[in-house]
């Protein structure tokens, strides 16, 4: 062992040593900050079950770079003894090699059961479910059920939903909360403290957003999956669900800023991943720009017949992108939270052609009082017609914002109609296609009302 | 009674009795797509424990409106039976009118739990915090803890986290989980069972964000609220703090679009609420855009000599704008997930120059092949020193992209630091700062490369 060898290590024993008192939590946050080779130090040093816990947190980012550099007979133990779900998670996120490796020392049921949570499609129910609840047979009394509650306590990741299964069948009949279970009499059967009504399902394809919007409307701890014949497979629980919506939000945000989503926290991703998500949407928001460039030159005549056109030309492209996403972001999230639906797209065109109206009259009377003002207070001579070029920048304003409402907030449903993610409409993307539309509604309400004087 | 109540009052009769029967979450959104007349009918004739359920679901919206147009003393009685965090949140939306009207009918208790909740501040702990906890004094068993949950379980939001406080002062000491009380042994007091450590606390003021973020990172049911002197005075719970997330992620998507947050859903809020809330950001943005006109205006003299800059100036603005968005979403989400903090700002400076520098190459080159195809292809003639065209566009872009880049990341720090939200720093407000900066950066590259030739 070499000197920076032997420091890490004896780094990492003091560190193990200081974190078996604190909360997971705040291990993982501190072990967030170490390098893979000290954390691997550190949870071989702490001890068995207590690696166990900090491994089962997701947000242990690192988790699988360091279950890599583990001796293979600890790191195969570990996974084993760790929630299904979250082993399942690392387990994917290894290299072909490891992974090769680690299969071997896994017991068999931690391997069939990963078989199985692997072969679900990303984001769905199936893949962030944990295998680890309670259910017990519909003709137990309620004295069993709780004796077999206190048994498998430690091992299940939630106790307070019971899910009953029918004796010969095995299908999913009732599902009971533990507070009405414990308030029955223990001499009764199940069956007598069941609710009235089917528990809601999912199934293991269920995207997880689906998911969440079940948790969250009906305020479930977990909701369970059951296949085509009713078989209990697993249970997705409240707090896998906040994490997933945490995800959710943070890549609507990303696309909403014109990039793709990351996939890794910032501090993570590497320089070469940054840019291929960042300059794809730019580079192809760039050929959409260019054809700013040709409209430019088509009304190039005019232009050089009245260059102080060209003057306003970055104030009313941008009030029109500006309009465009804000009416885009309103409409991704109303769509987002199920406040709209697809076919209320009419609906939300009748409100947003008053709204863009008007806030076109008033960005209207800006840009008319921003040019009578100059020209009065002798900051700029606009000319003899300056009163005309006055109206077209209002004009123009108004058009572009009615225009650029208008746009941003039927972009979402196109989007969503074409099958494409509603979020993909970013504001950047918005402000480009209002870009284009927006030189042209310039130009034409310049044409008519300076048409005979400057133009 | 005319024909118009007596056919609502027919409808909100054949409603009642069919909603009986379903799950309150779906009677919840029945209910949302009727008129509040209906809703109050349909209120009155539920079951009055059904209606109290019905209420207590903060997605019906328009319990307010409703609680107005019932009976003084069935509204009151409903009040008094609600949640009393919800019925704090129904009583503040009632107009002044009827919140005098309700107070009366209230029993005791609801008053003065009302009088405490209304007295926090908006989005803190106290105001989404419930009343309804289990809480035990230390020297209990177990089983008396148990009997004790048995007996309250009906009229608590939860009995999955009880909490336990010293006999004599009182104070918050532990909280245990339920599934841990009914491992311990019945005759043993509760203390034998509890962790070793006290429990994660908030005070009422605590933002609900921060309320929100402890609960994600303990994976928490609840967190118990404390006042100075450790008294217990609520529990803030795991489904109000999701509710309170998708309100924080509709705010800061809002906001992220240009616009004042709504408060309300899109469907519900009045034409002029919405024009307030865009309007404002829309005319600020347009007077920082007027800054473009006086830069215009500024290089006015090379815009006459080479008119083929004109051509190039929204290609070139916008540009800068995408990118600025896309640093800035990206830098508020990292933000608003607590991956980097305030103080890192100068990595994220490091990271973002070469980040941009190569964004800024990419699109560059992108600008140089556009200018070159066209004029290689005869779709436009730039003149004899195209080549000095192609190379300004190339190099702004690649000076814009850089810049935007680094603005937009810096940007939100700017404004956490001098204390505004950083999710302020929207797309339209990052874009209109570059667009000014930007428009200089162009002209200044044009100076160079092509003085003694264009200009």
């Amino acid at each position: 062992m070499n000197d920076t060898a032997a420091t890490t290590h004896l780094l990492a024993a003091t560190l193990a040593q200081r974190l078996t008192q604190e909360h997971v939590a705040d291990i993982v946050e501190t072990l967030n900050d170490q390098d893979d080779a000290t954390i691997a130090h550190v949870l071989a040093e702490l001890p068995f079950e207590r690696a166990v816990e900090v491994l089962d947190q997701p947000e242990l980012t690192t988790a699988p770079a360091v279950m890599a550099l583990l001796p293979d007979q600890r790191a195969g133990a570990l996974l084993s003894a760790m929630a299904p779900d979250r082993a399942a998670d690392v387990f994917q996120k290894l290299d072909e090699d490891t992974r090769a490796r680690l299969s071997g020392r896994l017991d068999r049921q931690t391997r069939s059961d990963l078989k199985k949570l692997l072969a679900y499609p990303e984001h769905s129910a199936g893949s962030i479910m944990t295998t680890e609840f309670v259910s017990v047979p519909s003709n137990w009394t309620v004295q069993q059920a709780l004796d077999h509650i206190r048994r498998v306590e430690r091992t299940r990741e939630t106790v307070y939903a019971i899910y009953v299964l029918d004796t010969v069948t095995h299908r999913l009949v009732r599902a009971v909360s533990l507070r009405r279970l414990i308030s029955g009499d223990p001499e009764a059967p199940v069956e007598s403290v069941v609710p009235a009504h089917k528990p809601i399902c999912v199934t293991p394809e269920t995207d997880r957003e689906e998911v969440a919007r079940f948790i969250t409307k009906y305020d479930l701890l977990a909701v369970p999956v059951v296949d085509a014949e009713q078989q209990l497979l697993g249970i997705v629980t409240f707090d896998d669900v906040i994490d997933a919506m945490i995800a959710e939000t943070t890549e609507d945000v990303q696309k909403l800023g014109g990039m793709e989503a990351l996939d890794k926290p910032y501090n993570e991703i590497g320089f070469v991943s940054m840019i291929r998500k960042r300059a794809g949407w730019l580079s192809i928001l760039l050929l959409g720009e260019m054809l700013t460039a040709s409209v430019m030159q088509f009304f190039e005549g005019e232009l050089e017949k009245a260059i102080v056109l060209t003057l306003f030309i970055p104030l009313i492209m941008s009030s029109g992108g500006n309009s465009g996403s804000q009416a885009t972001s309103l409409i991704i999230r109303a769509l987002a939270l199920r406040e709209i639906a697809l076919k209320d797209w009419w609906r939300i065109a009748l409100r947003e052609l008053p709204t863009g109206i008007t806030l076109g009259v008033i960005l209207g009377a800006i840009g008319v009082t921003r040019v009578t003002l100059w020209q009065w207070a002798g900051f700029y001579d606009y000319g003899p017609h300056w009163m005309l070029v006055a109206a077209t920048v209002g004009g123009a304003l108004l058009g572009i914002v009615t225009f650029g409402s208008l746009a941003g907030s039927m972009l979402p449903f196109a989007l969503k109609r074409l099958g494409f993610d509603p979020a993909s409409a970013s504001a950047p993307f918005v402000a480009t296609l209002v870009d284009v539309t927006g030189l042209v509604i310039y130009f034409g309400v310049a044409a008519v009302i300076l048409s005979g004087t400057l133009l």
